[in-house]
C-alpha cells in the first residue's frame, strides 16, 4: 500500500457559527470492530495508521482516538496511539476515554491542543476532567447528562450543558473550548426525539453560543443501510446549527453530505469547494 | 416497454406534521425539458405518462403538471394532460400554472380534489385564485410574496403568508387547505440565507400550524452535482418541520434522503418502512 506520510506540524482546525462543518473521524475506535481490537491486542499499529490516513484523506478534520480493549492497560495504549499517530498525521487528535486516567496520561502525551472527550455533568467528572483540561490548555466535548442519567427532557439537558459550562468558567475554561454534546438517541428507540434534539441544538446556539458536536453515527444504531441513515442525518445537524460530528468519512455518502451541507449553508463560501470537487 | 396501467380511484394524500415526507414529482414540466418539450408539441403523451409512472414507483406522492409550452395553450394542454393522466394514476395532481385561466381550466377538468399551485400574495393572484380553490374545494400551494417581490427579510415573507391564510379564510378555505412555500432560492445566489429559510419553516409550523412546501432542487440551481445537494437538503428542509417538497424523485440519492428522513423523524413510525425495505 502506498503510504503518505506527513510530518506531524503545527495544524489548526476551527470549529464555529461559520466554519465549515468539521467531521471528526470515528474509526480508531476498537468498539464492536474485531480486527482493530486484534490489532491493539497485538501491538500491530498498521490498521490504526491506514484509518487515520484514509479518514483525513476522506475529509475529517481531526481523527478521535479510543483504546479500550479488554484486557489492555487503557492508558498506556492510548498514548502509545497518540505518539504514533502523531508521527503519521498532523490533524489534531480527540483523546477518547471514559476513564479519566487515561484522558490524564492522553493528554500529556499530546502534542498541541488536543480535544478531550469527555466530561460529563457528573461531580466525579467535572472535578477530575475539568482541572485537566485546564491544565493543558485543551478543549473538551461534554456531554449533557449528569448522575440522573441521559434526561429525555431537552430541557434538562440544557441545564447540565449549562451547569458543565459555568464549572469549565471557574476552571479558567473558555466556552469556545467546550463544545457541547446533546446526545443522540437512535432512531429506533422510541424515546429518540429528533426534533427535540434539533430545537436544543438551536438553544445551545442561540441561547450560550456554545459550538456543538455529537456521535451522530449513534441515530442510525440497529438499523439497516446504516450510511444512508447517518448522510440524512448529518444535514439535519447541520441545518439546525450543530458544528461538528463524529461520524465515519469513508462511508462516502456521508463525507458527500456534509460537503453539500457546507455548500447549502454558505459555510463553503460562494459554493467554491463544492465547485471545484465536481464542475 | 412495460406500462403497468392503474385506473383512477379514490385516493387519499395525507400532508401533515406527523405524517411521511411528501413528494410532489417535479417532471412533468416541459421548463429547460428539449424531449419534454418537443413531446408536449407533438401531442405526444408518452413521455409524460413514462415520467408519471416512474415517478410514482419512486415514491412521489403527488404529480405536479406543468404545461407551460411556448407555441401552445397552456389551458387546452394542461386539460389534455390531466385528463390522461388521470387515466394511468391514481396520484393526485398539483396543478401548476402562473396563468389564472389555465388553472381555473385545469381545476374544472380534474376528477377529485386537486392542489392548486399557486397562489401568491398579490391582490390580483388572491382576488383569482382563491375563489377557484373555495369554489373546487380544493388544496392551494400560496408563494410567499406580493407586490413587493421576494423579500429577503424572513419576517415580511410570513406576513404575506399571514395574509394570504387570512384571504384564505375569508373565502372559506380551510387552514388545513393552505400549503405555505417559504421560497426557497439558489445557493449559489448569496442573498440565499438558508439558516433564515429554516427559521421561517419552524414559525410557519409553531406559530401558524400550517403544512409547508417548496420547490426543492432550487436550492442547486447553478451548481455542479445537483443530485447530492438536493439529496442533502431534503432532510435539512424536514428537519426543519416543512411537510412536503416538489422535488425529483428519480434522483435515486433524493428519494432514499426521504425515506431516511421519515426513519429519523419518526414519521416512519418504528421504521417498519425503511427495515421492510433493507433489512
Amino acid at each position: 500500500m502506498t503510504r503518505t506520510i506527513v510530518q506531524p506540524a503545527s495544524t489548526e482546525v476551527a470549529i464555529g457559527f461559520d466554519e465549515p462543518f468539521v467531521v471528526v473521524g470515528e474509526r480508531i475506535n476498537p468498539s464492536g470492530r474485531a480486527a482493530l481490537t486484534r490489532a491493539m491486542l497485538t501491538g500491530d499499529f498498521t490498521l490504526v495508521q491506514a484509518e487515520a490516513l484514509a479518514q483525513v484523506a476522506a475529509g475529517a478534520r481531526i481523527l478521535d482516538v479510543n483504546a479500550c480493549v479488554t484486557g489492555l492497560d487503557e492508558a498506556i495504549l492510548l498514548v502509545d496511539l497518540i505518539k504514533q499517530l502523531q508521527t503519521i498525521t498532523d490533524a489534531p487528535l480527540c483523546i477518547d476515554s471514559s476513564c479519566e486516567i487515561a484522558l490524564q496520561k492522553g493528554a500529556e502525551a499530546y502534542k498541541g491542543k488536543a480535544l478531550i472527550n469527555s466530561v460529563t455533568g457528573t461531580e466525579q467528572s467535572m472535578s477530575i476532567v475539568l482541572p485537566l483540561v485546564a491544565k493543558h490548555g485543551a478543549a473538551v466535548i461534554a456531554l449533557a447528562f449528569d448522575e440522573g442519567g441521559i434526561s429525555h427532557d431537552p430541557e434538562m439537558r440544557f441545564a447540565v450543558a449549562e451547569k458543565i459550562l459555568h464549572r469549565a468558567f471557574d476552571y479558567g475554561i473558555p466556552k469556545a473550548d467546550v463544545l457541547i454534546d446533546p446526545l443522540v438517541l437512535p432512531a429506533a428507540d422510541d424515546s429518540a426525539n429528533m426534533r427535540d434534539l434539533f430545537s436544543l441544538i438551536g438553544r445551545l446556539r442561540r441561547e450560550l453560543r456554545v459550538n456543538t458536536i455529537c456521535g451522530a453515527s449513534n441515530a442510525s444504531f440497529g438499523l439497516p443501510n446504516r450510511n444512508t441513515l447517518n448522510a440524512a442525518f448529518l444535514p439535519m445537524l447541520m441545518g439546525a446549527g450543530m458544528t461538528s460530528a463524529i461520524a465515519n468519512p469513508l462511508q462516502r455518502e456521508v463525507a458527500l453530505s456534509v460537503q453539500a451541507g457546507d455548500a447549502l449553508l454558505a459555510l463553503d463560501a460562494s459554493c467554491v469547494n463544492w465547485t471545484s470537487h465536481f464542475g
